[in-house]
Parts: structure tokens; sequence; C-alpha cells
């Protein structure tokens, strides 16, 4: 089964993966696998460490795109579809949702588009759950202020209505993909926002959580 | 103009080249751009050396489609599209038929699907006019092994059934978009092959070889 988190910056979607992981552990259901982009393998990492370079500051948004693709095609091939094969649980901080709302919307190469170039990169491989932490983006961005501890990269340079953009084409996308896609109210207090994902998890992937 | 020059390894493609340029140097035509991918830009080169770095034998074949797609695609913003938009003549040393055929046919991923992917990488550029160096891969491999002073790369390891599918590929292409694609039959010796292309660049970008 595969789960992935998605949501704009400072929606705590590290706190509760966290939290759903210490669950899992706690129940001794050890056969999962949590992971995120690039993945750890050294060739995402490479091609990360291109798209992240400050100095590359002419780099093209339909080149950070395909990168971004490129990062993703191989954490699949390495992390995600061997997990899978073997039945394992894996939950992922972020998948193509996130290319189609920040380089889709928020760069406006088109939604359709980057998930169209994106079904080259997974080959057809779709999460059988989603979890998006919605929250208001100036109400994160608030919250990721007064706890800044993330590496500082390009991404910091945008304007606050590059965040608009994005956090309204999550919800774009989850009132498309409404099957697949649960939205949980992130402004609430972190055990509130954890219990409510908890009790989706219980419904939607029972095996793996009592 | 746009035109780009194909075919496989040993085809003379280079010498070619550089004698349609001396060409265009001789007739005082300096308003003309020599190019090929990576195309001399530092993100190009970087995803390059990510491609071509020989200790990924991992790297998945769809991971290294999409990183050739992203390099091209900065040489495209980088390069082609300032000259073009310039009014300048702009010679290609391969571009997306090279991906169709070594990537798509070559490496199994589909024609189909390497060329619908890389629509996201040129946003619709295509050639103008495709030379397409047809030569027997056995005979441009033989070529290569008297005269060898290409770098030694991944390519390298690759058999010769490998050449066969991509030569029958570049046939294929050449059938199917024949109003661009013009062939020409590179076993022939080099002078009756630059004097063949000469002939088909005079008729068909007239504005620049007298």
């Amino acid at each position: 089964m595969f789960i992935t988190f998605e949501g704009t910056d400072g929606s705590g979607k590290t706190s509760v993966i966290k939290a759903i992981v210490k669950e899992l552990e706690k129940n001794g259901k050890t056969e999962y696998v949590l992971t995120r982009e690039p993945g750890g393998n050294r060739i995402s990492e490479a091609i990360r460490n291109v798209i992240l370079d400050e100095r590359f500051v002419e780099m093209d948004e339909r080149t950070e795109a395909l990168l971004y693709a490129a990062a993703r095609r191989q954490h699949i091939v390495e992390t995600i579809n061997p997990a899978l094969s073997a039945g394992k649980l894996v939950l992922c901080d972020r998948f193509v949702d996130s290319s189609i709302v920040y380089q889709g919307a928020g760069r406006s190469i088109g939604t359709d588009r980057i998930a169209e170039m994106n079904r080259f990169a997974t080959d057809g491989l779709t999460p059988d759950l989603t979890i998006f932490l919605d929250i208001e983006p100036e109400l994160g961005l608030e919250r990721i202020r007064r706890n800044r501890q993330d590496e500082v990269n390009r991404l910091d340079h945008e304007k606050m209505s590059f965040y608009r953009t994005v956090h309204d084409a999550y919800l774009e996308l989850a009132t498309k993909d409404s099957k697949r896609i649960v939205e949980v109210d992130a402004s609430q207090p972190l055990e509130a926002v954890i219990f409510e994902v908890r009790e989706i998890l219980k419904k939607r992937a029972s095996e793996f959580f009592a």
C-alpha cells in the first residue's frame, strides 16, 4: 500500500508523519518504508544537487520540472517499487501532487502538462491514499518563521502569491480526485491533526493501523 | 531557421557539419549558430555530468531520458530560442530524434512515449529541416574503431543489436516525417555526402546557402 502526504510549507507534514511512524512502531508493524524525495539514492541526490544549486538562477521552469521527475523516477525504481513488491506499506512525504501544484500551478507551466509529463516518470504508479494537510499558506509560513530550521534554497525567494496559487491548486486536486485525496484541516492543534489522520488510516489502511 | 543533423555513430555527422559551416563562412554568412547538446551552458553541463557518470550503472532508462530532456530544455532556452528569435540559422548536432531512437527504440521505452515526454521539453519547437545521415551501423562502428577519438562512456558497452534497433527507428522516423527529415546515403565517400547535403541546403535553406 502506497500512502503519500501533501501540503504547503508549514502544514505540519513532518510532525504528523513522525507521529504516524511512532504509532506503527508501537503496534509492532515494522513492514513499512518511510521515504521522501530524493529518496537517499545517489543518483537522485546528484540530481537534487543540480536543482538546488543556488548559482543556477537561470534555470528554466521546465528544466526544473524535468529534473524533479528524473529524481522521482530513480526514487520509485530504487525504493518505492521494491518495497511495494515486497508487500510493505510505503509512506512518502510529497509525490507527484507536489510537482503539479508547485511547478504546474505555482510556476504556471500548467497542471495538466506537469501531470502528463510525470506519468512518464511514474509509469502508472499512483498513491492508494493521499493525506492532504490543508492550511492557509499565511498561517503555514508564520509557523515556519517561528521555528526556522529548514535549509535556505531558491524557493525561499518566492512570494506569498505563489503560495496562494499552490494552495488553491491543492484544493482543486483534492476536489477532482476526492477518492484518493483526503483533506485534513491542518490549522487545528497538532494533536487534533494527528488524531484525524490516524482515524483515516485506521479506515483506509486497516491492515497496518489497528 | 532550425536545422538538425542526425545519424548513428560513425555516420560522419561531425565532418559533414564542419564542411557546411566552412561553406557558410566562405560565403560570408555569419548569422548562424552551430550547437549541440548539452550546448555549453552550465546547467545542461551539470546534468550531462550526472548522465555520463560511469559510477551510476543503476540509472533507470526513464531517469536517463528525463535528464536528457532536462538538459535539452535548458539548451533550447539559453541557446536555440534566442538565436532563432534573432533570425539566425541554427545548426544543431542531434536533437529530439536522437532521444526517440536511442532511448525510445534502443532502450525499449517506446518511441511515442519519448516523443510525447520531449514535447514537454521543447514546448512545440520542431526543426524546419533534419538531415539524416544514413549508414549501416556495422559500417559506422567500423569507421569509429579506425579513428577512435570519442570519449569512453556508458554507451560504449552497448551491443550491436542496440545499434541495429536505433538505425531501424531512424528509418521509420524518416518515413513517417519525410517532409522534415531528408535521408542522405552516408556510406558514400565523405566528399559525395557533403555534396549531397549542400544541394539539399541550397534548396531548403536558400537564404543561407547560395
